[in-house]
């Protein structure tokens, strides 16, 4: 398989001012051509950095792609750099100053004299048609690895890359695929997961399985490589079905599913409807759940119970029970998630309450405690969580979220599972 | 000026299946610190090619960063990759040991043994702390250079850099500043204001201003290099003046500082209080509000009334208006806000009734189309927005939300100043 590197130039990068998108998307395109990224380098402006990486680069790859550094002010020095890295002289190159000029008379404006500089081109070098701004791209060899220099304008650079640079990477790559898919789980570790599929995980096995997680998601992601687009795929379906029987419901999607997105698919497919009632989460699981769009066949509405008197104002909790209990308990979850089903006429609700803190902990009830209720067809539940008193605010909130919408999940794959099989409700 | 390379590990990041913003952040914390990063590079998780990054960083700058790699999997080769750049074996760090029993302890787990090897250190490595995970960092001189390895998950990386390195990196730097300070904007196009300060933002002055827009806000970065942290700082001050004079109220923060934190700085200040009634938004302002630490001072919580008849059952919205006015209406947006300030017992209260698509729009009622209704001590009243029938269910969420949040800033500045002058209600 064919490897690139992938290099862009830019102070504002390099001092982390602007997030560089386009090598990401460009390692994308590279994979889904079938050739492997080994390295991304972000240098500044400075055209003898980006000549020593341009060198070394040659050496160690068998594409370059480089990005930024090519418009009309003193701080472009692709170019220079470019001639520099290939031992060669810029000089006009006529085609170019005539669609830059050409460019301008489009916009009824004459050129600045600025702009000549981005009709030079490195001897040997060949020039990539912009069709949506001023500067050409440059296609040159570099010790006989082919590098091609884009513009840093996002839109620019991919309708560059689409056009002039993938039909000749087609034609470079060896017809190998390097495809990828993730599944999405909740409710296991990363460290407890990776246990179970280690032997999936091992280094240089085909196809490469590895975890990443975030606020109690773990996605799974699978690298398959192989000569060919169907042995490619063939080797991700194995995987993910072997993955799946040993993980079971624990996986709740894989690529664009969300948690939220299944809870909704499920709820949808069913006909049931969904409430909420949240404090700790102050609107968090509403947000989650009404950022799918369609989300209205099936949400009846919500409550941000925040402060006591909400609690038992809107949802008609028993202030009895929660001066008895406190508001962060177990029998006030359960009270709130029942409150949201009758207030909003669902069959099913979720219900937070806990301490989110910083501030609010005590030795019983720490911050990052937090009781999730969940109302059902079938009944009212609450569920205890702790989620690590020294965890920050958003991190308890999110953990605290999506906990609630993989225990709906769960519940409605339950009920699913139990229509499907005829023993009915 | 000290010098940096900034390196992050990742076989997802080097394939384009994530974008890297740790890299962005760190080198941009290294800047407020005076130290210049003159290198990103980013490699798969393979502990050679990590290892032969450290080997030429170590040669070419004055302090090394690193993210990624810490896990507990096999595919977590950075404790290795450093072990071996600096030619010495890995070793068990029992005070690490005991931090990670200690961190599953507390969320009522036992440890996996898997995540023994996130004890594991280099010889002559020292452990740095992690106050939200399991992994600890490291930090490691590699001929000379001190270099710190990091966590990849970004919050625990950003909790260690700022309590871990960078005091240690405070003392590394020589004075020299590279000072940026960022202010936040809401209610002028981006290119209506570039254009009120486009004399500030041209290329080559000291210091350098620039604009970044995103979903209504706009943000006006403000870079300044000087000899020494004081000059610097001056420079930003000038600046900073500067660009209020010009912008006034448009300008609501800096730095670090949100919308929903000014509101809610501006409620607690005045002892005021808050609810909101939501309908296309779906909880977001709820969530807005309650994600500032301390929110529940003022906020008396939330109705998310997604469904009509949750806007007639909870708050008490005439049924009537829904069925003439619609439900995306000046009227139901005016009394959702009352509806929700009497149900909450609260002084503000903020709603929203809008079309978020990408479904539902209609010729007269766009998708884009939301009334933000404002209950404030002095009145109901409601405003009409169109956000792009064209633009992205999140993109119109957000931008509802933040308006509703910038009208109440508006009204609770105004109503500041009014008590301040004496003028009393």
């Amino acid at each position: 398989m064919r490897r690139a590197w992938v290099i862009s130039t830019g102070t504002e990068l390099a001092l982390g001012q602007t997030v560089d998108t386009n090598t990401a998307w460009l390692a994308a395109q590279l994979a889904a051509l079938g050739i492997r990224t080994l390295r991304h380098i972000t240098v500044p402006d400075d055209a003898d950095a980006t000549r020593d990486v341009l060198l070394q680069a040659a050496t160690a790859c068998d594409v370059i792609l480089l990005t930024g550094g090519l418009g009309p002010t003193d701080d472009d020095l692709t170019r220079q750099a470019l001639a520099d890295a290939a031992g060669v002289q810029l000089h006009l190159h006529p085609p170019s100053l005539d669609h830059l000029r050409a460019f301008f008379a489009a916009r009824g404006r004459e050129m600045p004299e600025r702009n000549t500089v981005q009709a030079l081109l490195p001897q040997a070098a060949t020039a990539l048609p912009n069709t949506c701004g001023t500067a050409p791209g440059i296609c040159i060899a570099l010790s006989g690895t082919p590098c091609y220099a884009l513009p840093g304008v996002p839109f620019e650079m991919r309708a560059m890359f689409e056009r002039e640079v993938a039909p000749a990477l087609k034609r470079l790559a060896d017809g190998a695929a390097l495809l990828s898919r993730t599944l999405h789980t909740f409710g296991l570790g990363e460290s407890d997961l990776g246990e179970r599929i280690r032997d999936l995980m091992v280094r240089g096995r085909n196809p490469e399985v590895g975890t990443t997680a975030g606020f109690g998601l773990v996605g799974i992601r699978i690298n398959a490589a192989a000569p060919s687009h169907a042995d490619a795929e063939a080797l991700l379906d194995q995987a993910e079905s072997d993955l799946r029987r040993r993980l079971g419901s624990i996986i709740f999607g894989r690529d664009g599913d969300t948690l939220p997105g299944v809870v909704g698919a499920l709820l949808a497919a069913t006909g049931r409807t969904l409430s909420t009632a949240e404090s700790c989460t102050g609107g968090l699981i509403g947000t989650l759940i009404t950022d799918v769009a369609g989300s209205s066949r099936y949400n009846r509405g919500g409550a941000i119970a925040y402060a006591n008197q909400a609690k038992v104002a809107i949802l008609d909790v028993d202030p009895e029970e929660v001066e008895q209990c406190g508001a962060v308990s177990d029998v006030v979850a359960r009270a709130l998630a029942l409150g949201a089903a009758r207030k909003f006429g669902s069959d099913y609700a979720a219900s937070t309450t806990g301490i989110a803190g910083p501030a609010g902990g005590t030795p019983e009830k720490p911050v990052g405690l937090v009781f999730i209720g969940l109302h059902t067809p079938t009944g009212t539940t609450a569920q205890k969580c702790l989620f690590g008193s020294d965890a920050p605010r958003e991190a308890i909130r999110l953990r605290a979220a999506r906990t609630a919408l993989d225990l709906l999940r769960l519940e409605l794959m339950h009920a699913v599972t139990h229509e499907v099989s005829g023993s009915g409700r």
